[in-house]
């Protein structure tokens, strides 16, 4: 039964928004979608749904990622909530913004078909329906702070990957160009990384060797104080 | 109207709740309250509200906070979205956590009677209702990582204090003790304190300077890329 006092409150419709990252030849790509009812129908859209009655907020966004993306496990970070009572303009909605950060190849391209979705370069994005824009650049701000202290970035790139792809993902979150050598040492000394004994030929002559991050051993060194820092 | 799509989806109570936090006498002091209501009537609760129709849910905080400290324009910081199913036993409500750092010496104490309140040393929280152990948790570990990298401790202190008392103040953030001459020479190279001609003459025979924070000097360094770090 429901205690007396809580009955006199007012009820809210509760979605999530997940800002859904990739990064493809050296660019970070949102993950968009043509809303397909109104208000705003045909209008391009973050991926969203709404909570359910037997599911936890987290559930809720493993849920919507999963169904947008087929990936299980993904890094995900929730980025705010949005609470502006005319936020959305059919209903009021609470919006909880999460983002998920994914590797592009694991994702299949069949589904952006059935959700009418499409990968957009960060750079690209225009209106977004709501305050769905706001949620984004949110996002990139929370983004580029953690991942300066955090090896987040990780979640971006396949399971081996080569130090000039890092060095672009990184290059890429900051909107910036860094050293070469300087970006190697760094990373190199955190000894965070395993060199693998093949090589990327696909890029130059030369090749470049692959690379995994370790993550128990980054969250060994996190146990003893040490931090990522880039 | 409501469009037809969101009919179909469900509604819930959506509440926040404050993690209020005062500095003396060098500990950190939580406001928390006897619920007034079932379930858990007269447990230890932090301070919290029910969202409304008409408001935002900063303008939900806002309220709140004014209601139990008569203290305007406070610092807040969004904690985290909490939604597990049954996290409130009464109803399933969706709560959103905030912290609020205030100047105690601007606190009214009769509101402690009016809302049958009082103040905590952190140390000594104990059991808390539903999930605030975990919020207050939460928000320690944000504030103790903010608190690094922004200057957001001044929001603890009046407006004019001493280094002793700053020091203090860091000290009791991160439950530690620092090294009197570096912390000094640390913070005043920051060049973001305004000595003021007047002495705290109570805690020592030669008394300590107050000094103010610059807001406005920390704002135009910030712009030009310099960083709060302590």
């Amino acid at each position: 039964m429901t205690p007396s006092f809580y009955k006199e409150q007012s009820k809210f419709y509760v979605a999530v928004d997940c800002i859904i990252l990739g990064f493809k030849d050296a660019k970070i790509y949102l993950l968009i979608s043509k809303r397909k009812f109104e208000p705003l129908k045909g209008k391009d859209s973050l991926m969203g749904g709404f909570l359910q009655p037997n599911e936890s907020l987290s559930e809720t966004v493993s849920r919507v990622v999963y169904e947008y993306t087929d990936i299980e496990d993904v890094y995900l970070e929730q980025v705010g909530i949005y609470g502006d009572v005319s936020r959305d303009e059919g209903e009021r909605v609470i919006s909880v913004a999460y983002y998920a950060l994914i590797d592009l190849e694991l994702f299949n391209d069949e589904l952006c078909k059935k959700h009418n979705a499409y990968w957009i370069e960060l750079d690209k994005v225009e209106n977004l329906v709501f305050d769905h824009n706001r949620m984004l650049v949110d996002t990139i701000t929370i983004l580029r702070k953690k991942a300066a202290s955090q090896p987040l970035g990780f979640n971006l790139l396949p399971e081996k990957f080569t130090l000039p792809q890092l060095q672009m993902l990184y290059e890429a979150i900051y909107d910036t160009t860094l050293d070469k050598r300087n970006f190697r040492k760094k990373i190199l000394e955190m000894d965070i990384l395993e060199k693998q004994e093949d090589k990327d030929m696909s890029s130059s002559r030369k090749g470049a060797f692959y690379y995994k991050f370790n993550k128990e051993k980054y969250d060994s060194l996190l146990n003893k104080g040490y931090y990522f820092s880039l």
